[in-house]
């Protein structure tokens, strides 16, 4: 059942034991709205825990540092945040998938899997958490507009992706305006380069080819690439926007090894390009201009698969 | 003389000829409150024309493509926008240096050259040019918000440096509600990368080098490395970023070498090292965390003598 602003307050004033979910691989949205929800729960007087399938990056230490789980005993009031379908709990789907009281949303391909949807297409999650927060009258102090404040930089690519709005520069206008400590956020999130990252996106940048009259740019991170670097998986997200960014690419594509021996795929679009049509026919989805998916076939196979698929959305 | 806002609307308001300026090298900032400006005094039934020293790169045609300059007769009122001295007019200081009859500026570090001056701490010169054409009661259209947009977007490197505040976002919030082609511009600005950039990118970093306990990390760009590359020095300014964003670097630098044999250097700093103060023992100047100086000295003399200003600094 989609609800509104309002019904979501009324909820969570309703009850008393919060168990909120992150999404697999946690981004600075999924964390940033957990986070900033547990806070504000917390200044409720409610018991709340999080919980999310895979480990979190040491660059959001900021956001979990020193948060310990309340006791929330056997039944607690489920909430995912950020979460557009139930696969994207990983590990935690099984037990938590068909348990979800409320979602808070800002994918439009929600699945309508939970109990109750606050759904808004905002750039970030964080910014519907954070009318969520206002309207439950919770104070908001600098650690909640960090979190929130991390959750639409990021999502955003610090504000140049066509999801920012003038909503989007308002809510941060505020949040600002509170006090974010943007010093420390940007250049965790935007502005260091480790050496071994540097190392690893030299190593990529070697595999970078061009497909469909160089519509298309492919570059492909593997497991030895890491070892070689000293990087790591975590370090790996920037260099997804860079085939894109290539003057003329319309649909830039990293092909990334995983540990499994699997293969993530995470595609990047202009213009009309669908990147979640390119990544719905592996099995995956995402947004119009950035998706993904993940594929279990030998290297050979995955890039054939991916680049027919961008194939079929260029009209190549 | 110092003047507030009401009374640049006045002069502004009482003359009829307009000469506009930017500063030499022009940036989106410099030329975004040129071109706002000029549209608001066209607006307002007034003549304007507008100079630079330097040619503007294709990537800002979309503000200055189609703009002519009227006749302003032989004695227009002489406004610079950003410009914080007058050797920063480049080739028109000799002729308009002294005859600035308004400067709109967001340098503190203002040389107070002109007749008046409108100066405020903001993030860009075009939040307050934003502020000036809000007073004077012009309707903004998408094409002023387009170069005001500009401006501020490209000097606060997409709201990622700290000179952004809660005032930046609103502004920005207002000028995108008003209509920002953010797609175009963000692309332009921020987003694209030439495949001659790219090669130009992997050329200068072979040169990075590290200095003082690797708090210090340097990188030079010649004019070998442009003809490799097919690149030029209009391409070179993202890489002015890099040294500085390595994990650990509290000082980088960008050595240019440019077509006169001549070196510009770069410097971008973190924490409590104030770049103006290294650029300003060679002569140059800027602000707190980025600034910029020359040199006609060979390279080995230049290099050294910016790793000492920087040593004297770093206090190592």
């Amino acid at each position: 059942m989609v609800i509104d602003l309002k019904q979501c307050v009324e909820i969570l004033k309703e009850n008393d034991n919060f168990l909120v979910l992150s999404h697999e691989h946690p981004d600075g949205d999924t964390l940033g709205s957990a986070f900033a929800l547990m806070s504000a729960l917390k200044k409720l007087g409610k018991k709340r825990a999080f919980m999310c399938s895979d480990e979190m990056s040491k660059d959001f230490s900021y956001m979990y540092e020193g948060i310990e789980n309340d006791d929330i005993g056997e039944n607690p009031f489920v909430v995912a945040v950020d979460v557009a379908d139930t696969h994207l709990l990983g590990d935690l789907a099984e037990k938590y998938g068909d348990k979800i009281n409320l979602c808070i949303d800002h994918h439009m391909s929600n699945a309508y899997f939970a109990e109750k949807l606050l759904l808004e297409n905002r750039a970030a999650a964080c910014e519907i958490v954070f009318e969520v927060i206002k309207a439950l009258g919770v104070e908001i102090d600098e650690y909640i507009a960090n979190c929130l404040y991390t959750g639409i930089s990021t999502d955003t690519g610090c504000f140049r992706y066509q999801n920012t709005n003038s909503k989007t520069f308002r809510s941060v206008a505020d949040l600002v305006e509170i006090g974010v400590n943007t010093k420390m956020i940007n250049k965790l999130m935007f502005e260091t380069k480790t050496k071994s990252f540097l190392e690893l996106e030299l190593l990529a940048r070697k595999t970078l080819e061009y497909h469909f009259d160089e519509k298309c740019a492919i570059i492909t991170i593997t497991q030895a690439m890491y070892e070689e670097s000293g990087s790591n998986e975590h370090e790996c997200y920037p260099i997804t926007a860079l085939p894109r960014q290539i003057e003329g690419v319309l649909v830039g594509a990293v092909i990334k090894e995983k540990q499994s021996g699997a293969y993530g795929i995470s595609v990047r679009t202009e213009g009309d390009i669908d990147a979640s049509e390119i990544c719905a026919r592996l099995g995956g989805g995402g947004h119009a201009g950035a998706a993904g998916c993940e594929s279990k076939d030998d290297y050979e196979t995955t890039k054939n698969k991916i680049l027919e698929s961008i194939r079929l959305s260029l009209g190549s």
